[in-house]
């Protein structure tokens, strides 16, 4: 890449169609004219060379992604996170915004990732630290996707729960309980007051807890639940394993009584929640394993959102996502930005329901509600259930009795001088909150 | 987890079943007390609440992963990286092996990176910086997988091509050139020496470049190629998309002529290929998007050759990665662990041949070839054939020329007086290797 070369990197968005182009917004620090760099950066993500040898062509005005605003600062003390081989020469910080033709790979997850969180980006000269920040999408690329199934509203009327959050529960002990006192904790979270009793994210199908007796005896048991509460419950089985495992895994779980299924996005890839959504009978929930390996530094990676975004677009119900306070090491602001991924307008696509989690209790409810304005999350605490002092029943009733004082508008202390469940909660999980 | 509860997170080798754990060497920062740190570490990663409330039970004998060494070293200033939401302490790096037991999850790669690559492990309270470094597999996990099915030994049986690397070349204008000229590239490169001529990562399915067309008009190009140079030759198809479409799109690609196929790793899921890898009929090639995402900084995220290494468990007979020299922006030292996970014995499992790559040309070859030190490995340049003045036929001869060099034990530069490929590919390429 050099001067010459460059401008046909760069457009304005009045010049370009914009349903050929994802909107793709990175921030990186260079090394070198900021200019050249953004437009490496480009060339690097779609036509890395756009003519043969000695034939008088260029591929660049219908393949080439384009820089459509550029603004760099630069940065006197060089790179802001030591890079093992950086490159040298004075150091700029640079937002920009790429236009990328979605045409060189199609209505297609891994075609996407591969150009927009590929090779190109995290190899161009000069460019050592890059974070795809944000990718939008236009119309016609998501008419394409069938996004989620039930959405929020499809969620909240099977489990007919209106105008709150909706209350989850892991079951915990997470890893090495068998399915029998299992299914008991989760009968007793749903008597207390969840509404959707889940798999930890690590409990598979193994030999010490079969998926198919596991989802048999939550099944009944969450029947049971539902007839000595008369609300309706949800079993939320987690069905990660190999991707050619997903669909009859999905049966298996639906057939013993699970009524929801969970993959882990990242460890089966996104794509294969796609094919799982062609398939699905039951909402789809995934969570976040391996995202922070990538998103948790400002200077290098991909934001979250745009893994939210993906999750979204593959067709995800609930996307369980690291949620607000200290215990989850992400900024307020990032949280934010995945609320928003799953709730905003985006084409025709329905929204997941975001699960910002992470050490919740009856503790953390109204700080987290405050935070986030409105009742369209879901709560997802562990211990704050089944750890409870007294137990998971009373541990879900916390939940409950904190939500209600917060719709009453009286202060959790207050209520908690009736309400032994809530005392022990704030009493128990109060101080880590 | 306080001082009383981490002591059964800990263990020596002598007391554990070897052949029921992997070993997980990570590094890591964190504030505060590095042996409750890492406690606290394994107890996200396995059994995160071992006792149900009220019940004498504790899980973590048989479920806990287990610290098995431990270094730390204060860092006085404090995380060598800024972080958001850092936690606050004395801080110190630590390196540490853990024993994780894979009886939680199993022989799956997505129970495997749930576990080791999971919430857990970048969700510890006290550790906002971690780094996975390792993972190393008993013979009884390995004996889960098929792995490579064909392996360095099986691809070089099937190029006639013994005692020197292999020579792929990447057909480039990488997008934007339709299938006829295309395939004449590939031809062209095919005549010079390629062994494998290459889709490039980002070049899929597409309309303008349609891969049963595509696959076709190469495969038809192969072997007129093997004809006219008696060599056996590899046109290699990138048949990356949907998980659901693989087995599809490989059996197009192969119909058409393909006699190989590549998959983008990270971007269909290591478990879509371990799916592929029982379907496939030829080699299986992985390349590298988004994996330098969450490898580049050395404080956070997951050490390459970890994906390595899941790659070659899915059974990549080939796997792409980033190579030596300033372009790759990658350590020397990585590239090297790189390519001992492809070759360093893995249970029964068959080596995977490693392809460092990025940048090269008959310019680059010595050096990477004295640098490795044996010949079991690929080279592919893509501009270093394709780009090369003289064109592909001519670029592809520079490689084998500068081989022959090499093999000879004569300076390339005094073997190009008598061969102009070779001149020109030096004189072209040479400032930049």
């Amino acid at each position: 890449m050099n001067t010459t070369d460059a401008p046909a990197f760069f457009a304005s968005r009045q010049t370009l169609d914009a349903e050929a182009y994802l909107e793709v917004e990175v921030t990186f620090e260079c090394a070198g004219d900021p200019r050249v760099a953004a437009a490496h950066l480009c060339s690097e993500q779609s036509t890395a060379q756009w003519a043969r040898v000695g034939v008088a062509e260029d591929f660049r005005p219908q393949f080439a992604a384009r820089v459509l605003d550029l603004e760099s600062t630069p940065l006197p003390h060089g790179f802001s996170v030591p890079v093992p081989e950086a490159p040298r020469g004075p150091v700029h910080r640079v937002r920009a915004i790429l236009a990328h033709p979605w045409g060189n790979f199609g209505a297609s997850l891994p075609g996407l990732i591969s150009a927009v969180l590929g090779e190109g980006v995290y190899f161009t000269p000069g460019i050592p630290l890059v974070r795809v920040e944000d990718v939008r999408f236009p119309d016609t690329f998501l008419a394409h996707f069938q996004g989620p199934q039930f959405g929020v509203a499809g969620l909240r009327d099977r489990l007919k729960a209106f105008a709150r959050p909706l209350f989850f529960g892991v079951i915990k002990p997470n890893i090495g309980l068998p399915p029998v006192p299992f299914a008991e904790l989760g009968y007793a979270g749903w008597l207390g007051g969840l509404d959707i009793a889940k798999d930890d994210e690590m409990l598979t199908d193994v030999p010490w807890s079969p998926l198919a007796e596991r989802a048999a005896l939550l099944g009944e048991a969450r029947q049971r639940a539902e007839q000595a509460t008369g609300e309706p419950k949800i079993y939320l089985a987690n069905i990660t394993g190999e991707v050619d495992t997903l669909a009859a895994r999905h049966d298996v779980a639906v057939q013993g009584g699970a009524n929801a299924v969970m993959v882990n996005a990242m460890p089966v890839g996104v794509s294969a929640i796609r094919a799982l959504r062609q398939h699905a009978r039951v909402p789809i929930v995934s969570h976040f394993p391996l995202i922070a390996a990538f998103s948790r530094l400002p200077a290098h990676g991909v934001h979250s959102r745009v893994i939210t975004r993906l999750q979204r677009l593959a067709g995800c119900d609930v996307i369980i996502m690291p949620g607000f306070g200290p215990r989850m090491m992400t900024p307020a602001h990032e949280v934010h930005d995945n609320l928003r991924a799953c709730l905003e307008p985006m084409g025709h696509l329905r929204p997941s329901l975001p699960v910002p989690g992470g050490s919740d209790s009856a503790a953390t409810l109204e700080r987290v509600y405050r935070t986030i304005g409105h009742t369209d999350f879901g709560f997802v605490p562990g211990r704050g259930v089944f750890g409870h002092p007294m137990g998971p029943t009373a541990g879900a009733r916390s939940l409950r009795q904190a939500w209600q004082a917060i719709a009453d508008g009286v202060p959790l202390d207050e209520r908690a001088a009736a309400q032994p469940e809530l005392r022990a909660a704030l009493d128990a999980f109060g101080a880590a909150s």
